[in-house]
């Protein structure tokens, strides 16, 4: 069994979503103050780094990420990749997505990751809302995208993202494909788990498993 | 396939472990004001809810929790149940262990998660430096428990930790084993993944799946 972390790790100085809060890592506790233990702490935006998208991200009263359905967030998956040429992955792009639960675009953006520290872009690889609405209609249960938004930069409609969070797939963000090779394979992308009704994402560890 | 969250959740009122920080989310950019979407930020102890413990929480230089082996996390599981009337878990406990590599005991800790916003208990089953010895001793990967340490609460010497973090056994806490019933399953277990060498541990949703 071979596990490949496709996961943006969150830190200080990772590039966050336009207007999003920055995340800060603190000690709190310290073998070096003379206390018992370490122990940090940390505050992030629920989209910093590798994270999902949950309904209510979008949707007034939509369903937060601890309600996403576990089973849409584990099982077989298929990567394919994407010409570096594309800027917006429409229908042409799909090819053949039947008989697919899960699937992860990997595109240009990956290769942004080789600096984990840069400035938040917005040349990114997007999905159109044509391409999301054939995702849609085929019943896929998550989708990613390797950038920080699935959505083109500019749009002032979501529709993308409101195309997708209203049939509850789960919009899986941010991953690092650079060392992924298109097929098939297992995924496990599990969010946090945090109640309260604040939840419209979460960072999410996400692993390709090979057996 | 099923899969079973033995994820205790974050929440404001989540019971933490004595003297940590207390998890916070916050509404940051909100469609009801007007804004765009929904984007909430949390801010958390990193030993809040279930989490992992890596070495660097009780070693000064240790393994940070983005530098766990996913290959520990990740695979064949026991749930081993332990009688309500135990206090600490000892060599007694353990039965054969042989051929294991990743152990959870259910204990009557569990039912502590009856109340997900109690105050924190200093009565909860803990595992004995001596049992950390065998499990040391089998080249144990994993090892999770129901409560917020798996370490006596009185403790000064912290060695029960000390035993597994030094064998870069992972320590998983603060699991809710309620709906599970003994046996073997599969487990993820995937801790967020921030860098910048404070991770100590950090919150991880678990899972057990039974195929």
């Amino acid at each position: 069994m071979r596990i490949f972390d496709i996961t943006v790790p969150v830190s200080d100085s990772v590039p966050v979503y336009d207007g999003d809060p920055r995340p800060r890592i603190d000690t709190v506790i310290s073998l070096e103050n003379g206390d018992a233990a370490n122990v940090s702490a940390i505050c992030c935006g629920v989209h910093t780094g590798t994270h999902v998208d949950a309904p209510s991200h979008f949707i007034s009263g939509g369903r937060t990420s601890a309600d996403l359905d576990l089973s849409k967030l584990v099982g077989a998956c298929r990567v394919i990749e994407i010409a570096e040429s594309i800027d917006e992955i429409g229908p042409d792009e799909l090819g053949d997505i039947s008989g697919i639960e899960r699937v992860l675009f990997k595109t240009k953006n990956s290769s942004f990751w080789n600096d984990l520290s840069g400035d938040f872009r917005t040349d990114y690889t997007s999905f159109s809302p044509e391409a999301a609405q054939i995702l849609a209609d085929n019943s896929i249960k998550l989708v990613g995208i390797d950038y920080l938004s699935i959505e083109k930069f500019d749009s002032e409609d979501f529709l993308t993202h409101r195309i997708l969070l209203e049939r509850e797939i789960v919009i899986l963000e941010c991953l690092d494909l650079r060392g992924i090779e298109p097929g098939d394979y297992e995924m496990a992308c599990l969010p946090l788990k945090y109640i309260g009704g604040k939840g419209d994402g979460s960072p999410a560890r996400t692993i390709l498993i090979k057996r």
